[in-house]
């Protein structure tokens, strides 16, 4: 394979080419030193998109919404990333790239660039893609990028923690939809939606979201409000706009932005070298170099599987010096 | 604090002290080098529990099938241990645990020992300690473990990886239910229960279930059955027993049974192993010792923080090394 010129692809995809950008998101996807590069080449341009998360429980409108807040932010003149990240069992069949048909009116405009992200049945480093993926979005120069999750794993929860405001959608009938939520979606929203409002039902989740927001810590700066909205109808997706406006420039005040994007990049390190050590252990689990007397010992019971990793590793302090050397090397 | 002797309350656990095992779980439960002491002894009196793995849909009568089982098992003789294990968000609240109020007068038979493991909103470890639960309850010379768990994450199905015989529990309207299963639950079960028979679509249930067995990969020795119960009035309790016997059977002709604990304890190794290290790295998150020069530059954005994990990690020959140095120091 001849070493694509990363870095030209990244100027390319920064100065508008979208193909250029398709296939820097094909290198993330890809994973491993291209993704690597792709991603230390896209480092020196970004910070300047906006990232809106949307997440909620299946049949929530989420992908109604994203292409009516699309629609508004074009009438903003802003240029929009949509990263639609699917994690679902492959149960969920294709519905959810199936709904990606509606945004079809917007595929004639250069100023929308879309991309789905799905990894059918193994969810490993789905997260780590997708954040590199919107990271490569702000570096090709789009004004903001939305992405749509279903929140109900600890993938969806990982690529929200990627965005700088955060919209959970819900429906009047999700009183189960709540439950099925992932624990820390809710905690983390900035704005929430009661979609499909004129459904029964509407004024008391907006109740049950109130109370939970009033037994909730609260930022004094910012209390996540409530928007109702009938997406299909294109109804309240304007108040939904300004309360976006709004948190970002709540955000922007003093330095709290910043702070934020800056425990992130902190997150996303730790997390991906947390997923890099799990690949590694996997592919020595598939081959055992160096490795098998005690897998055989474990395997016939001589040795418990639990304790045998808990000796292996000890307190942690061979691992952390392990480390800290190759950080020393690596400078 | 006094070191406990480990090796003495395993022995009083195996001869039938059930304080001495209640002692021994909270030990699993604690983590680290009292767990893998505890987990060290009891490896010595393993492998004579017959373990049953019960999940499905929250709502689909699980409790009270794991419950009836009971009395079916204890009607034969055996002892049981049930461990409920309970990974799901803040929001669902108590009623998992409070389902367990219907195990009450199993209570005071002290041939079954029950026991619940929650971690409520962090996940972290807790297949682990199931995992080492069930094998504590093994070492204490109870004749079958029934484990209960909903089936619908990542850390459900670890711990369902480490029981003999699956069973999958369905109910009639659960349509959607199958959905929210986790992915590669239903390719792992043993025996299918579609619960609530006497309600409608049990019939439609069973035909989906049906075209699902038909379209899967079959064990030649082994097509995962369907029975229908009526669990709240013990209805259907008596053919599941026999599924579970006649799987039991299945598995312990040649040396299938056998083949699958080793499979198991190869998994649980490198579970093990990936949980520690994951562990680990949350520590170094935390106090950044020998780290914080890398980190401060990942929070500038001097660095991409994915970049900078790839860099550091590289294709894993360094890590692998370590670990096969570690390995051979520790034997």
């Amino acid at each position: 394979m001849i070493q694509p010129n990363v870095i030209e692809l990244v100027e390319s995809a920064h100065g508008g080419n979208r193909r250029a950008l398709a296939r820097l998101l094909t290198y993330v996807e890809r994973g491993g030193p291209i993704a690597a590069k792709t991603l230390e080449a896209a480092n020196n341009y970004i910070g300047n998109a906006y990232i809106v998360g949307i997440t909620g429980p299946p049949g929530a409108g989420k992908s109604t919404i994203v292409d009516q807040l699309t629609h508004t932010f074009r009438s903003e003149n802003q240029s929009i990333g949509v990263l639609a990240v699917d994690p679902t069992s492959p149960f969920s069949g294709g519905a959810f790239l199936g709904d990606r048909v509606r945004m079809q009116h917007h595929f004639l405009d250069p100023q929308v660039f879309i991309r789905s992200m799905a990894t059918r049945g193994n969810s490993g480093g789905l997260a780590r893609m997708a954040n590199g993926a919107i990271r490569v979005m702000d570096a090709a120069n789009l004004n903001v990028v939305l992405v749509e999750t279903v929140g109900v794993g600890q993938t969806e929860l990982d690529v929200m923690k990627a965005v700088d405001t955060l919209i959970v959608v819900m429906v009047p009938e999700a009183g189960d939809g709540i439950q099925a939520l992932k624990a820390g979606l809710i905690e983390s929203a900035d704005i929430f939606v009661v979609n499909k409002a004129d459904r029964e039902g509407s004024q008391r989740m907006e109740g049950n979201l109130e109370a939970m927001l009033s037994m909730a810590e609260k930022h004094p700066w910012w209390r996540p409000p409530i928007v109702k909205t009938e997406a299909h109808q294109g109804k309240g997706i304007d108040s939904l706009y300004e309360l976006i406006q709004a948190h970002k420039k709540a955000l922007a005040e003093s330095s709290r932005l910043q702070e934020k994007r800056i425990q992130r990049n902190r997150e996303e390190f730790i997390r991906a070298l947390k997923e890099g050590l799990v690949d590694i252990v996997n592919l020595v689990a598939r081959d055992e170099r160096g490795f098998a007397s005690l897998i055989a010992k474990i395997e016939e019971g001589k040795k418990d599987p639990i304790a045998a990793a808990y000796d292996l590793l000890g307190n942690g302090e061979e691992f952390r010096k392990w480390l800290s050397d190759l950080e020393k090397r690596s400078q």
